[in-house]
Order: C-alpha cells, then structure tokens, then sequence
C-alpha cells in the first residue's frame, strides 16, 4: 500500500536485499523471494544479486555470496506460493505481517505450536506503507505486531524481519 | 575493527541512522549516539538528522523526524560516557555486543537481572568488523552474540539492534 491507502507495487530497496538475505541465513531461511511486478525493478534486484553471487561482491565477501543466493525475484505473490509448492510437494502455508493491529492475529509462539514441520512457510512482508488488505485475508495466518515501550510502530522492514525470525526460532 | 583486524574509524552508513533510530524509538531508548572521530562523517550525519529533523523530510514524515531526534552526534566513546552522566546524574552501563563469542558473555535475560533501571545502560555495536576488544574490555558487560540455525553469524548492525532491543524489552 502507499501513504493514501492505495495498492502499489512498492520501488525495490536494495538495502533490503542484504539485510533481510542475511536474516534468512541466519536463522535457516530455505528461500528469500522478492515479489515485484515491474520490469525495471526486477532488473535492479537480479544484478545486486549477482554482483554479489556472480560478480566480484562474493570474492570479496562470501559470507555475502552465500546469503544473497538465497534471493529469488517474482512477479506475484501467486507465482511464489506455486513455485515453493512444486519444488518441496508439501503444502504452503502462507503468514502476514503488520505494524497495524488486525484482528485474529496471533504471537510468533501461538504460530509455532500451529504449525506442522513438514509444510513449507511463508513469512511475507511488505513495503512502503505494508501488505495490502486483499492479501492478508488470503493468508493463513497474521503475526501480532511488533511492539516496543509505546505506540510507535515504524520498524525498518530489515528491523521488522529480522525480530520476527529471532522470535520464531530463538523464543519457543 | 576492518576485516585485517586493525583498529579503525569506519564510515558511516546513513541507513544506519534512520533503522536503528527506528528501532530505538520504538523500544523505548533516550538517545542513540553515533561515535566518529572524522569531521566529514560526522557532517554528513548531521545534514542526515537536520533534513529529517528541521528540514523537509520531518514535514513529509513525521514519524522518522520523531525517531531521528534520538540522535546525537560524538567523536568517542568516552565523550558519549561523560554526556550521559552529566545529564542524568546517575551511574553509566556500559554493555557491549559482538558477533563472536567472548568469555564472560551473558544473555539478555540475564542481563536485565543484573540492572538496576536507575542506572543509565549504553547498549554499544560496533560496524565494520565490529568494537575493538579494547573498548568491549573495558565495557561492564558483553552480551552473547545472535546465533541461529547454523553458524552464520553476519547480521547487518541494523538487524542486531534491532534483536537486541527486542530481546531486552520483550523478552524478560
């Protein structure tokens, strides 16, 4: 969404691609998927990644290298859920996240003791002003959002990632 | 520290500033310094804290001009110390994080314990390859580093602010 509550697909920030690639190897992430449906945007991503999976960026950093492998670039969030669920065969199971308060969402523990190992994850975030309402409700499940000491709520998504990862593997 | 071990003054990452100001606010820190003994980085911290504070970027966004007005700008350590405990008269924390293991660290959990909430606490990060052993030698405590699912241990600063903060709060 943008500022005015408009759907939009949200301009790539490539700072994202590092921090949140590293986050996901981290805390064992099988897959980092990026979802833009703009041309130009993919482009962008694809040669951050290989600069630093191809190029002369994971020569001088592999610990780097072998992060951004795990980024993959998509058209839809669809095109992800169908991709993931012909490579592993098992069902998807697709979590929101939100800085906003929704109703029915639950704590990364609460998600924890749902789930079924076998099944493939998915942790989606958005940009700019968060996830469209469309495709939250399609989600299974939302995550509680993150708060601190007050009401400010406006964590980075890097930030936002990486503390929901940290809770889910670190705080079971 | 730069990656041949040799103390150094890194440069400043300007998104640095905005996401661990983000996450400060959001989990209730007074201040966030940023140390640089160099003139240059430290102007260009400032014009990055004036266009959000003063300038136009504040009236776009009032939310990051709240969360960047946490930041000040010092040229050591030392000179953050004495600040801190000119202002709050009370005793000064310090604790210091890093990515590898270092006897005598503890957790967050345990750290908590061992505060005392009228003592003002320095949480410290060191960018690049991280805080000289001489300033973490000096600091009162060391935290554990963030570990995962395997060994990767190279979260950008960003991501560990972030954890950290939230493991303290959250997570008592």
């Amino acid at each position: 969404m943008n500022k005015k509550d408009q759907p939009i697909g949200s301009a790539l920030t490539t700072i994202d691609l590092h921090d949140i690639a590293r986050a996901s190897i981290t805390f064992g992430v099988r897959g980092f998927f990026v979802v833009t449906p703009y041309e130009d945007q993919a482009k962008l991503a694809k040669q951050v990644i290989d600069h630093w999976t191809k190029g002369v960026g994971g020569e001088l950093n592999p610990f780097r290298k072998k992060a951004l492998e795990l980024i993959r670039v998509s058209k839809t969030f669809e095109d992800v859920l169908k991709e993931i669920e012909k490579e592993r065969g098992e069902p998807v199971v697709t979590i929101a996240t939100s800085a906003k308060e929704i109703s029915g969402s639950i704590t990364t523990k609460n998600l924890r003791q749902k789930l079924d190992n076998k099944d493939s994850h998915v942790l989606t975030f958005g940009t700019a002003w968060g996830l469209a309402k469309e495709l939250m409700d399609g989600c299974d499940f939302i995550l509680n959002p993150i708060m601190g000491k007050n009401d400010y709520n406006h964590l980075s998504v890097r930030s936002a990632a990486s503390i929901y990862l940290d809770r889910i593997i670190n705080y079971k």
